[in-house]
């Protein structure tokens, strides 16, 4: 063994595997489909960019995540850690060659230094989409629509998006003299799944809300009604006339979506709901799927008012949405609906004789639609069908010398035979 | 603009627009749709590896290219500069979780600090294909067959594979007792199309190849005959006792990669290609657009001996290929076959007025199998028409109050006007 290397991967690293990979990429697929049916077309941005613009304004959790390191031509350069400041800088460089409002979905790798825990990665692959450029409801119906069509078409089963206008917080609070304590109040609030009214409550007195106004953000949890319009009418009551324009946003916002597609069903409006407390500033969103409360969500998206500040004077608002793909793959798979990552078809090597029509009938399977390898060498028949076991192969096929075809599924057990030339429509009805 | 970071981005990492990146995902699905119908499964492995694995042996050209750091926990790393060495790792690794024989496909983004020149950059995408544990001429075939399948697929236009099998380049140089300096010739070889006979020579005398060796070589040229068979006999011709086997062994592989559907017209022997010098052992392919010589080899691959000999002691032969999709990309734009960035509809926002038939039109427009966007704003309806334009989306839809939809036709100029229950079928029919 001596000189060669020992084959390993740094921790946070990990290889993705057939089966995995190729669930991603099918979701990836499905989703990127339904994004171009709205119009978004994708963009790609460098994996490694100069590090001081994707520090930005510097300061936050992610810069020091970042890998940073010197390039060969002594650059300060570091690897994205998510797309949302490529996309600002994008916006902000291409302006002039962009037609606004300007529709793109981006797939790609980040990468994020953090302390690997169980299931924590420093790389992970994003899909987001984006409308960046337009204000109001039939943008921010848009971005609903687009984002439960995505997990209708992935087919991930029953799932439900939580919906909330950051402005309808903003003015309870305002109305609780909480405004400029917003920051303090949103990171208690969007803890109550874990920690509840009372952990809530603990926590907002600790960061010095006055109890009655506690009491008031307490609140907000018993608008949550049992329909939609319910919980409107609620949020209305409780967010005065300063809040009454945006309840009626929001409202108009959801009656938009149903419109565009979306199954009213699929939408709760979460007073509570808050996501990134920095960045949004209008609707927010968070699917979840209700049978699988322990994952979490499954993706989120919002409006921003000013996505590319840093960069440009231009004033470039919108609303986005990402999905979670790791996390979308792992309620497929524990849902039974991953794609199998083998072909349907196994066509034998013959033992001894070429492997001619062998290959040709391969050729007509897959003429037919289904997937269909050859095993690549003559190998005894026993060790082909193990092979084909172990894969997750279907079928089996083996050709007599006579052109009848011999198959064995190996899902239900049967066998049967078939002349060669019926064998790919007999597959294919199976 | 105080406070404002400059939009950037580094030499040779280039954003990638909306029209390639749509482009680029199209030819990777198209692609990537013929490799899983040939049973390769997707895997993904790290963009940053330990450097040591990436290094490999060490001397090699790219290892001076790699983008290389310590990273915060002082490991040495650095970023992949091909799919092969992942896949070599990621085979050693997991030997005992794969099935063998192993096939799998790889698209990922790959970083090399060359210098900047015209073209080159330092990522790029790459889009990998392989079969690995298996040898023989159905193994080689089945790489041949998907090659030529994948070009078909994507639609490139006329293309042509040249192949080649490296022993039969062995046995001639045997012959001429030149084995030991086949590193030397086959470098001379390769650029045969650069320099031509007279250049070739010089080259070979230079380096040390004694004259009568050096015609011997050049008698290879006039080996390509007007048919794959006449090639094949001239070769057996020159291969001798020797090669006798390896010019059957190519044989064999054309005439099964024709039974596994690849069409025989689209291969061509070439006595002189060589591609990888110190990687490929067995066939050798490169595929070639004659229409477009200037652009180059859109793809390549071959037979390798040892993948995973760095890793492991068990030795994994294999056959593998490249598609070559930035230069696909070129090839499609210039031949006018790219997908159109844009969506196939937009229906207008009305100026006055809500969005709602708008969006519930769009809806019904994607059901039907086309693209649409609905502009997401009020604006004047001359603002939306030149949006459509500049974006090149083919109909606006504006709805009347009484349910008329009026159709632009931004292609052909044409207008006409439609109940808007009978727009999406009759837009799907144009």
């Amino acid at each position: 063994v001596s000189g060669r290397i020992e084959p390993r991967t740094l921790k946070g690293f990990p290889d993705t595997m057939p089966a995995s990979a190729l669930a991603r990429a099918s979701v990836v697929r499905t989703a990127t489909g339904v994004f171009e049916s709205f119009g978004y077309a994708p963009i790609d941005t460098p994996a490694l960019e100069y590090a001081e613009i994707l520090r930005g304004k510097g300061g936050a959790e992610t810069d020091k995540q970042m890998f940073e390191f010197d390039d060969a031509g002594g650059r300060r350069v570091a690897m994205r850690f998510d797309l949302t400041v490529p996309l600002a800088r994008f916006v902000a460089e291409h302006q002039n060659e962009l037609v606004f409002p300007f529709r793109r979905y981006h797939v790609g790798a980040v990468w994020r230094g953090e302390r690997p825990q169980k299931g924590r990665v420093r790389e992970f692959v994003q899909c987001d989409a984006d409308l960046v450029g337009a204000v109001g409801p039939a943008a921010d119906a848009e971005a609903l629509a687009v984002f439960c069509a995505a997990y209708e078409a992935i087919g991930i089963g029953e799932f439900e998006i939580r919906v909330n206008d950051r402005r309808i917080l903003d003015a309870v609070l305002g109305g609780l003299g909480l405004r400029d304590r917003a920051v303090v109040v949103l990171r208690a609030v969007d803890k109550w799944d874990k920690v509840g009214a009372d952990g809530v409550r603990k926590e907002l007195v600790a960061g010095g809300v006055a109890e009655g106004a506690a009491d008031g953000v307490l609140r907000l949890s018993e608008a949550a009604g049992a329909t939609n319009e319910e919980t409107l009418g609620r949020l209305a009551g409780l967010a005065g006339p300063d809040g009454a324009a945006s309840v009626a946003a929001l409202r108009e916002t959801l009656d938009l979506a149903a419109a565009a597609g979306a199954a009213p069903r699929r939408f709760r409006v979460d007073p509570l709901l808050a996501r990134g407390l920095d960045y949004y500033t209008g609707v927010v969103m968070e699917a979840g799927l209700p049978a699988m409360r322990d994952l979490g969500s499954v993706g989120s998206g919002g409006r921003y008012d000013d996505l590319a500040g840093l960069y440009t004077n231009t004033r470039l608002p919108g609303v986005g949405i990402s999905l979670g793909l790791y996390r979308i793959v792992v309620a497929l798979e524990e849902a039974g609906r991953l794609p199998k990552a083998a072909a349907d078809v196994l066509v034998t090597h013959p033992e001894a004789g070429g492997p001619r029509p062998a290959l040709a009938l391969a050729a007509e399977i897959r003429a037919a639609g289904l997937s269909a390898e050859v095993f690549p060498e003559p190998r005894k028949h026993g060790a082909q069908m193990r092979y084909a076991d172990r894969k997750g192969i279907r079928f089996v096929v083996t050709l007599d010398p006579d052109g009848t075809a011999q198959v064995k599924d190996l899902r239900s057990g049967d066998a049967f035979h078939s002349p060669a030339s019926a064998l790919p429509s007999s597959l294919r009805n199976r």
